[in-house]
């Protein structure tokens, strides 16, 4: 497929045109921090569920621009037709090792609006040119992570299996989603890549065209129970689906007089609350009640909640596009921004990007989120700035409002989110297994009280901006804003 | 990343157990057809541009299950706890070789709702088992050429940079994507990765956080010219835009004393209509009405026809998250539907899959698309059923409209759209070069009248069903509602 065997140019170009900048400039060592947050949750929803660090942390472990790499960079050019890069400038890229320290969140964590789920601290120039592809494998994982949370939480614990290969966005755009949403709470993937490669459960039986295969629909259902006895879910909407579903039951009957079980049917299509019901009650009535109801078509977390509230019968709930795609908001909007920069003088200077919209000036400094719980759970979240520290009193002002400041309870110790990952390019905490990440994800969930994990309008769950930090902003929003600077 | 070898595993375990099956019952090199479609364009739109066959190719020439494949795929159990699997049948894969016959639309031709985009003739097991990796590129590289098509529509054949990376569905989400936008009629990229695989030209210069490095803006549009003083393209809205723009103005003064030229600036937030327009008037009074304006914000074909209508001055359009996700419709519903299996007899009976929704009800046999034009441009599609050929009186019916029987002017003689690209298992047709792709896809654009390539509501191209295939149908729908087939 796409063949390569290095990803240090999965960048956009300007990444490296501003890396020789900085080269050329003798900037390329200055240390610099630099932040990777989304600015709301997708969805419309309260929350997002980190995800996307164990490839991240692999993606750095092999960073490393091969000889390949500099010379296609040898063969681009600028307006003028010459090159747009320096063989020196090749070199240093050929032999550039990674020496960044990085700070992130676990996978699986809940996060907030404008919180760094990844801290990227070390010289300006490596900063820079991870931004590209850090982004792009944290957003989506992130973003599918959330989805399937919110996809699991509308079953109401029923199993989801996510079935969106073949709509998915992409060979990565399948095996990403497939992690992601294994992590957010699906019980497996049709995916079997995904399953290989992640150690994800997988699922399935068969397709409409295993059906048309055979003369008619019960040699073909008779057929598929003498191959795999023990594993007929069978998908009954090929030509009309009750009848479908009667011929399940004859071939059921079959097998249980072999001694084998009919898991189950599938529904694929049509009106799947009828469908299911009267299906249910011709399944029951056969005395086939331990028979399960597997149902996919589109589903999202709003259809499946429309069908449970039409009572639709359906134990298992297949979801392809709507899930591996984010179909409602097929991308989180995270942002790279560069906190801090160190001075001749060896001090941090906070730098700010200023913006109209007030949402997107950026937080100053290296930042750290603390969190805040008890018995009964999360209680709020308070961004702050590691060199100033906490505010004694406990302060902050809330996020979307500073009008709005409040005092923390602060008897309550809380901890820090952003935990070492690497020091000086090297790993110091090996990722998470994907079980770990999956179970951390439904614990903090619920932790996370019912109002903030509504589908539609949630309450939202505070997230402060300490008063130092607060103030800091405010002061270098002051300072940019006056004339000539 | 994902570390994969063999991507004869990307699939979804059904197409597996399928397979397991045929090959239980003898039934694994049956000769069948299937074919690869979708039911209506993307985007509301009135057509699509068919992509991802040479990176099908690709796929197709390595499909190979290597060790750790059936090793893994040993380890698969049921649901009683046995292994999903007989060894002989993983044997049966290990050794596994292609010996389809697949015909396809070149990519970058145009097409529309039911035509076979792909048709894979063969083994029974061996269609089966390529259904879901040909849907995963197909349907997504076909989804983005199509976007890009439309938003390159929209800027009337001003550049279209995309910039999606950071935002796309995954590593290959994007690298895809960059493919398929510039085969749409994308000019750039600024996916390196993608420029270096596909050959693709790749764009950019500094972001925010280059202008956030030096003490003030001026300073960092000077640093910048200094380094690259034939590539300056500058980011003016990090603090003030139109202040932005001043200072781009006197760093572009002075590189014009030194004898370079500024390239132009790039606003990336704010009211692009309103700046563009001020920033027009800034330059142009400057004398730098040869500096160029781009743009870029969360554009897509809509955004960008109203910013034209609102009159704004700008030449060169960045277009990044709704360009590389399709971000109002994120995945195309490509179906791969059995189309004929061969009988004992060697005689080929056409199939059936029966929908509640006629549109779904799928078209039986070996399909073939043939396309009419005259020197004015596109006339009409027809699908028909190679085995039977086309009416000799050159009927066909409306595919949306059955009652619409029409007479095709039969003086032209038309040419059909799949063409031949594997037989038994080996390529007869090298893939295109992703320049002949592009051109491709932007004659054929010309050749499709305006009122079916308009962005809301375009006029329907008609797309006939042949007669002949027609009656099959409909006499395959009624036998199959017969009670008791």
């Amino acid at each position: 497929m796409n063949r390569y065997t290095s990803l240090a140019l999965l960048t956009d170009l300007y990444e490296l045109t501003m890396a020789y900048g900085y080269w050329k400039l003798g900037m390329a060592d200055q240390e610099a921090v630099f932040h990777l947050f989304f600015r709301k949750p997708p969805f419309n929803g309260g929350y997002a569920i980190a995800a996307g660090l164990a490839p991240v942390v692999d993606f750095l472990e092999e960073f490393s621009f091969d000889d390949s790499d500099v010379e296609y960079l040898a063969t681009l050019t600028g307006n003028d037709g010459e090159p747009l890069f320096e063989s020196p400038f090749l070199n240093y890229l050929r032999n550039l090792e990674l020496t960044c320290d990085i700070d992130a969140m676990p996978e699986g964590t809940l996060v907030f609006g404008q919180q760094p789920i990844i801290r990227v601290k070390g010289p300006l120039l490596q900063c820079q040119i991870l931004e590209t592809a850090l982004l792009n494998i944290v957003n989506f994982q992130t973003l599918i992570a959330t989805k399937a949370s919110r996809i699991s939480a509308a079953t109401g614990g029923e199993p989801v299996l996510e079935f969106g290969l073949r709509r998915a966005q992409g060979i990565d755009g399948g095996l990403a989603a497939s992690r992601a949403a294994y992590i957010g709470g699906c019980a497996a993937t049709s995916n079997v890549l995904a399953g290989k490669l992640f150690g994800i459960p997988v699922r399935g039986t068969h397709a409409h065209s295993w059906v048309m295969s055979f003369d008619d629909e019960q040699e073909a259902f008779a057929q598929y129970a003498e191959v795999m006895p023990n594993n007929c879910v069978f998908l009954v909407d090929t030509y009309d689906t009750l009848e479908g579903v009667r011929q399940a039951i004859t071939v059921g009957q079959q097998l249980r007089k072999k001694g084998h079980k009919m898991v189950g049917i599938r529904l694929d299509s049509g009106d799947l609350a009828h469908l299911s019901i009267e299906a249910r009650k011709l399944l029951d009535e056969a005395d086939f009640s331990d028979a399960v109801i597997v149902a996919s078509n589109d589903l999202d977390e709003h259809i499946i909640e429309s069908l449970k509230a039409q009572g639709a019968k359906i134990a298992v709930w297949g979801v392809g596009t709507k899930l591996v795609t984010g179909y409602d908001q097929p991308a989180l909007g995270g942002v790279y921004k560069l906190g801090a920069l160190k001075d001749a003088d060896g001090n941090w200077q906070p730098k700010l990007k200023l913006s109209e919209q007030p949402i997107k000036t950026s937080l100053p400094g290296i930042l750290q989120v603390r969190r805040f719980e008890d018995a009964d759970g999360l209680i709020e979240d308070v961004i702050y700035n590691e060199t100033l520290g906490l505010d004694e009193n406990g302060l902050s002002v809330d996020l979307l409002d500073h009008s709005n400041q409040k005092k923390s309870t602060r008897e309550i110790e809380g901890y820090d989110l952003l935990q070492p990952v690497l020091r000086n390019g090297k790993v110091v905490a090996e990722p998470d297994s994907i079980e770990t990440v999956r179970n951390r994800a439904q614990d903090e969930l619920k932790k996370l009280r019912p109002r903030y994990r509504r589908l539609m309008n949630p309450h939202i769950y505070r997230v402060g901006i300490d008063l130092k930090l607060h103030q800091l902003r405010e002061q270098l929003i002051t300072k940019a804003r006056q004339p000539n600077n």
